[in-house]
Order: structure tokens, then sequence, then C-alpha cells
């Protein structure tokens, strides 16, 4: 599904972010990132990560950690521009039984065969 | 400059969106703007704001109260895909004697004529 140029396969990308970092899968997020110089990566409250390199050793120190965080993904929405797309959503995490709220901007790229993650820019949401 | 379909108008948009902020310029942020359902804002902390008549309030609200911060922006970085791109960067913000920084992602789209903006989404970065 996460094939498909539509909002859908955008959707199922988006899911499949969220599964890899549930589980802390890095051979989901190496399968799913951008790998270049383009892949930027904001964790919430911190400064952005700019090419996978980076990204994937933050990635890489999260799950060795065991900080990967249950994640309910609320308020989805897509636009779309041919094989660009990204989602705004509310990721509400539980990790180490501390609960936080964000909200993302998540950007994808289709490469002809599947949708990408590009862009995670994840910010906290103050109450 | 902001009409070219090449990274320097993109980054002349961003540019024009910060001189509006600054200025509190209502008429340069509808000039700015993608007017419609697409458009998605979120002010540093705060939950997004979807569509151009919600965006446009905010904006509305932020100008009348004096609310318009200043900002030096750092670390541009353009990523362009034919008529959309987006660029991430640093704000450094200077508001009623107070400072703040936040990193945001500012995503536009070109219509033929010149860029416009459709997502501004503003991550407060901890300290």
């Amino acid at each position: 599904v996460t094939s498909e140029l539509t909002d859908d396969g955008v959707l199922a990308a988006n899911a499949a972010f969220y599964q890899a970092l549930e589980a802390g899968d890095m051979a989901a997020m190496d399968a799913l990132w951008v790998c270049g110089d383009d892949a930027v990566c904001t964790h919430p409250g911190r400064t952005p990560l700019c090419g996978w390199t980076d990204v994937r050793r933050s990635w890489a120190a999260i799950f060795s950690a065991g900080g990967n965080p249950q994640v309910i993904v609320t308020d989805e929405r897509v636009t779309r521009r041919g094989g660009v797309a990204w989602v705004s959503a509310t990721e509400n995490m539980l990790a180490g039984g501390n609960t936080a709220v964000a909200t993302a901007i998540n950007v994808f790229e289709h490469d002809g065969r599947g949708w990408h993650m590009i862009v995670h820019h994840a910010a906290p949401i103050m109450r």
C-alpha cells in the first residue's frame, strides 16, 4: 500500500513510520527514509538533524536506549502534490511512564516505487 | 524574485514571510499564503491551525496585539522538488524583551506565478 501514488499510500507510509518507531525497528527506518543529504529530522524540542547519517544515528541511539515510545497518532491530514506529500499529525506518546504530546509534519517523496520519508519535524505542544 | 522556480526564489519567499511577520503586515501575509483549505500553521508550542480562515485569524490576533517579534533567521536549508519546496530554518525571536528559539519547516508551492506558503510549522527548541 505504501507504493500507491495516492493519499492512502501516503497515510500507509506515515503509519509505517510510527510502527517502526514503536517497534524500535531500524531496518524498517532504513527502508522508509530517503537515505540522503535531504533527510531532515527534528525530534521534539531539539534542533534539526540534516542528512541521513545524522538522522540514522539519532534513531539508533533512541532505539538502543530502549527509548522508543508508544505512539497513538491522531488528527492525520494529508496534502499531496503528485509525488510529494506531507502529513500533519498529533503524536500522543507514552514512554517510561511519561506522556507527551507533539504535533508533526512528515514529508514524503515517491521514488517511482513507493513513498519515502524525507522530513520528520516534531514540535512539542505546551499545555 | 519570489516568482523564480529556483532555490533562490524559495528563499526569497521565505524571507518575505519573516519580513511580513516582523512588520505585522497582514496584506503581505495575504499575498504570500496559499489561502485555502490546505494551509497549515503551527505556532511554537501550539496545535496546528488548518485552513486559511483559522490561520489568517491567528496572524491577525498576533499583529493586533502587537505581538509580532523580531526574527533573526539562521540555518536556512532549501529542498525543492519542482513546484513544491520546503525550508528548514532556525528562528531566533525577540519579543517584549523575551527571547525564544524555534526551528521551522516552511513548505511553499509555486502557482505558476510565484511561491506561496502552504505550511508553517514552528517547533520550540528546549534548552
